[in-house]
């Protein structure tokens, strides 16, 4: 299905809504949810549930609500998440290490997740050519183009010094890569065409601070 | 200053002006900065940087553009970051160690940065009782309330496993913190008056994948 192209808070919200029903079909009956329920659990008013859900067509039944499992089949088409989609992993410290663990978990643990971790990346000779976890193997940074494009990975994640991560993330675009998300502190500069998200714990601390 | 609430949007363009400016000031030069300019390396149009910044008062000058360091200043003052905030850190896996690591270099290295982690807590005998990394100590989880209490602990992040993290949110909020980072992947439920914000590694994923 196509789509008008949706605002970023929308696409933000939607992927919100696609974790709550995957929580409330966790309880494993099929079940409907009332945009008030959904609302409720992902943060937002239901009437803002009504209007990001008409952005993409007709869901839901007046009175009834939204067959959970219809509409995650639903979100996971428009958020393109209904298919496996290869992921790489830049720099196997801690903070990669832990995300390679969790990705791992994740993707075994629960049959419709798409994230795919297949392959790591790092300049360390001590990690180079071992696994960081389960199957992921760290290869050297020399071999990301090589590694991109024979295993297809569509997605980064860059968990490497800011002082590497513009040159990283030069070599990711450079093989093919469309989408970034970056956890070193550093803003990077990508060329159009190229999605790139910034996950900054500082940035969330300074909104967190604004409430205090 | 006391201004009208701000909209969760604008306080997070308000946090990467911030960062904008942190990485202009570091130049070392007084300078101006237009909003053409700020726009371009936060990655919004000039006419929403003004805008944003017109909620707040008056900055900048006609043609001229914004002073950096009187602007770093003002959103400083506006994000409540213009003094120390002290930050516990619960859960020292490979997550909590990975930004304990990253907190302590950059409260140490960075005389503007406000966020200073004082305490982490974990269950493990063998963590508990030292530092996980310079002068931050790790407590054990039933001495949070004290902890909190004692060190004035304002904003907690939230690393521990899913299944511990609504009983450690529920702690944190009883001792009388109002400000949560999440990183476990799990909804939490805090009640009115605390603040809640969510670090999850798929809901960035699904939002990248919707662009590809």
């Amino acid at each position: 299905m196509k789509h008008t192209r949706a605002p970023d808070v929308v696409v933000r919200r939607l992927a919100l809504y696609l974790r709550v029903l995957g929580e409330v079909a966790a309880d494993g009956v099929d079940r409907f949810i009332s945009s008030r329920e959904l609302g409720d659990r992902a943060g937002v008013s239901p009437a803002q549930v009504r209007k990001d859900l008409a952005f993409f067509g007709e869901f839901g039944k007046q009175g009834v609500g939204y067959e959970v499992r219809v509409l995650q089949q639903e979100l996971q088409g428009i958020l393109n998440v209904d298919r496996e989609i290869r992921v790489g992993l830049a720099g196997v410290g801690e903070l990669g290490t832990a995300l390679a663990r969790y990705l791992y978990r994740r993707f075994h643990h629960d049959g419709a997740y798409a994230f795919h971790l297949v392959a790591s990346f790092d300049v360390d000779p001590d990690k180079v050519g071992r696994p960081v976890e389960g199957d992921i193997m760290v290869y050297h940074m020399d071999e990301l183009h090589d590694v991109v494009r024979r295993l297809g990975l569509e997605i980064f994640i860059l968990a490497v010094p800011a002082g590497a991560a513009q040159a990283v993330a030069d070599a990711c675009v450079a093989a093919g890569v469309r989408a970034i998300l970056n956890f070193a502190p550093v803003k990077l500069r990508v060329p159009p065409g190229v999605r790139l998200h910034i996950s900054d714990v500082s940035l969330e601390l300074q909104q967190l601070a604004y409430y205090l």
